[in-house]
């Protein structure tokens, strides 16, 4: 008899037949109901034992989170909460759990405790709902890229180039800390390295990925990136994972285009495929909020919030615009804004992005042509030479989820624009070669898929969103 | 006119209809005839200009490299070697290319060369075609785990476990190298490095998986790993990808299964979806062939080395049994083997992996139950207490390709061994864990994507089927 998923014993037609399956006591209830969990589903099939027949030194060896292999028939339940139960024929332990040690008991735990213990919590329903869903995610944003003729690219992790500025940075060094080799003058020799010279982990493959793209036309990376920053919030983590499309011959209107479509069908497609998942997060929120007080409860459950974007057309509007409107606004004037807007030229906090989001346009919404001033070195000058063709992707209840923009694709633009940010062109002359040589329009966004997997599980915590999370002063496991 | 892309006007019907396009000149014949490639496929499209009626100084500018936007007719060709072509209507110039100072020119550039140019390198045939399969398998390998059930889970990249043993790491680190916190022993105080402790690169995702397949029952990584070893090889990177599947309740014959279902499907992939990149290479492969002497050429040709995994069963032989065929081989016997197999218990070498699957057995050998001393802490112990339910699947040309395992799912086992490879417990308290709370047999294993990359393309120097290799001495771009 082949061995069966919970998911499918569930999913399909296999009442009124013999089953084997394998996995984890999740409860066992008055020395009768075992509901078991095999991590196929978040439903648990619940297996019926008749504890007359069953010897006692067995039946207390059925604890939470025990492994255990049971045979029996499927057949309709007669109970409330399932359609089909299995009555157990054969039950054998392959792996017992103290009750008295096992830390994930059968009740509701702290998701600071459960990060302590990220190496279980996967046996919680929230946890491996939310690790399927972030498995699903992936799954959907590389089907989507494939479908649509763009090629994968496995950016560097380590890199040499030190010329994006994106943040601090972590080095990579195979030296002796206890012996530095030290140059003339004075400073760590860095030739004695592994690779030559100093080392950092990416903070983005962008750079790489528009090597590619003036190649093989369409490209996207889906990689870890890194940040050396000290921010201990709910928001950052110092190892993410980040996707990264790059398109030759694309203008900053066919970016817009890609994205908005990229971002409707990966959502589209855990709508489709993951909807018991979705519906117990959804769930968990509603009951989640029901502990707060009004005015922090959120306006739309989560799975409102994933047709809000499937749903909508995305708004496109100018920085300049933007500004105007906030500047007009209500929570302008009455200074219900924490930082004020007022100059032209100052960026936007999360409190902007999400009013113009869920306040004023009801949509999600596309700003562009953003001051060159708070923009990267490597976005395309507008003539009125103050701003640059770059876009920033708002949602609900989190702001910015994309960030984008068409690139300097002309030369000499693009040295004056390092030259005044301070990049040496030694360090990026295989980035310039791409303008030297066939160069042409093209453009690319940077989505951070830890953003994207708060956003489609509804999760506060980036913390809460990556198996092994890692932030200043944590790298256990 | 919407813009399409090469492999869309060469596999559809567009035939006499007005097309707009845009890619570089690969090369500009005669006047008249420019090989247009857009990195949507292998194959150029002929563009036939009017050279009387263009203007000169464009013509000039029609040069290897340059980025072009061209409308015409699409036709039937007149000429020999494509079926379609475009008579150009207008060009226009996007980006120059100084025939001059363009480093990719319409001849055969060394591989050497072409390293040094890894940002430029995609726009030859053969590094397009290498690095479209490249992206193809990466689909492929995705596609397989979501048909089958599996979960994607991205295992750490910053680890703090020294545990695994797997070769030397690099560290990571935010300290400022000139002036390191030191601690009374005066070694350098990592308590206030930005993890709290030592960190390093992880050198494998297995142990983190094993903890998802015990909740979530059948996962998989794919992922960058590290080694900082001095290894200057054409097989050896700094930096490689590895896919690593573990199921909970798979035992070693599971594992095998798995592997070979796994392999066959990735393959019939490509085969199927990048015929035109493989027969290119293929052809590549026979004509460098040609150039080295009758005993140095490869007995099968590249698709035929496909087929020859995809089409036979995969031999499952015991370490004990390979041993004895070797020992008692010609090459053995001759000592034609560099090293010669006289006692049970040593490592086999390339060169006996390659006579078991190309001389002896002639198909795909998986070897296991491996002596428990040439292989790691975690393997699960057999019952004659010197071997361990390891596999390793071998192939023609390559050798091994695949490092799996049953693991030790016994607490007390994998103490003893871990105490005797000198593991301390308490660094790998959450492994442990997974053995004291609801243990299972489970099984998984390794697979470097650059082997595969490597076998599927053919392509012989691993810093050749990664876009930008890290290898000692080397972290440009």
């Amino acid at each position: 008899m082949k061995s069966r998923t919970i998911s499918e014993l569930l999913s399909q037609d296999f009442v009124s037949s013999e089953v084997d399956i394998k996995g984890w006591v999740r409860t066992f209830r008055a020395n009768r109901f075992i509901a078991l969990n095999d991590g196929s589903t978040i439903n648990n099939i619940q297996c019926v034992v008749d504890f007359e027949t069953l010897d006692e030194a067995l039946l207390k060896r059925i604890t939470t989170g025990a492994a255990v292999h049971i045979k029996g028939d499927l057949v309709e339940s007669q109970g409330k909460g399932q359609n089909v139960e299995i009555q157990v024929t054969s039950i054998h332990i392959l792996g017992d759990s103290d009750p008295e040690t096992y830390p994930i008991q059968p009740k509701k735990h702290s998701f600071e405790f459960l990060r302590e213990n990220a190496h279980l919590r996967t046996r919680t329903n929230t946890f491996s709902a939310v690790m399927r869903l972030r498995s699903s995610l992936s799954f959907a944003i590389h089907k989507y890229f494939n479908e649509n003729g763009f090629y994968y690219v496995h950016t560097p992790i380590i890199t040499g180039s030190d010329a994006e500025g994106a943040g601090e940075m972590f080095r990579v060094t195979n030296l002796d800390a206890k012996k530095l080799p030290l140059n003339k003058e004075g400073n760590v020799d860095y030739s004695e390295d592994f690779f030559g010279k100093e080392t950092n982990l990416t903070v983005s493959g962008q750079l790489e990925a528009e090597t590619y793209a003036m190649s093989l036309g369409k490209v996207y990376t889906f990689g870890p990136t890194f940040r050396a920053e000290n921010s201990n919030t709910s928001r950052h983590l110092a190892e993410f994972w980040m996707i990264e499309p790059e398109v030759a011959f694309m203008n900053l209107a066919g970016n817009m285009d890609l994205a908005e479509d990229f971002m409707k069908y990966v959502l589209k497609y855990i709508l489709k495929n993951n909807h018991e998942d979705l519906e117990f997060l959804d769930k968990r929120l509603q009951d989640e909020d029901k502990t707060k007080p009004q005015n922090e409860r959120n306006e739309m459950s989560l799975i409102e919030k994933l047709n809000f974007v499937t749903d909508n057309n995305f708004k496109r509007v100018s920085y300049t615009e933007a500004i105007d409107i906030l500047r007009d606004s209500t929570p302008n004037k009455k200074k219900k804004f924490k930082y004020i807007i007022k100059d032209w030229g100052t960026d936007l906090q999360s409190e902007h992005e999400r009013f113009l989001v869920e306040k004023h346009f009801k949509c999600p919404v596309i700003l562009f042509d953003y001051p060159a001033d708070i923009k990267a070195f490597y976005m395309r000058l507008n003539d009125d030479g103050k701003t640059v063709r770059a876009m920033d992707i708002l949602f609900p209840g989190i702001g910015e989820i994309i960030g984008g923009a068409q690139r300097e694709e002309r030369l000499d633009v693009l040295k004056q624009r390092m030259a005044a940010t301070n990049i040496p062109e030694e360090d990026l002359w295989w980035y310039l070669d791409l303008r030297k040589f066939g160069t042409a329009v093209h453009a690319g966004f940077g989505l951070g898929f830890e953003r994207l997997v708060m956003f489609a599980t509804g999760m506060s915590n980036i913390r809460d969103v990556i198996p092994f999370p890692r932030t200043p002063q944590n790298a256990e496991f």
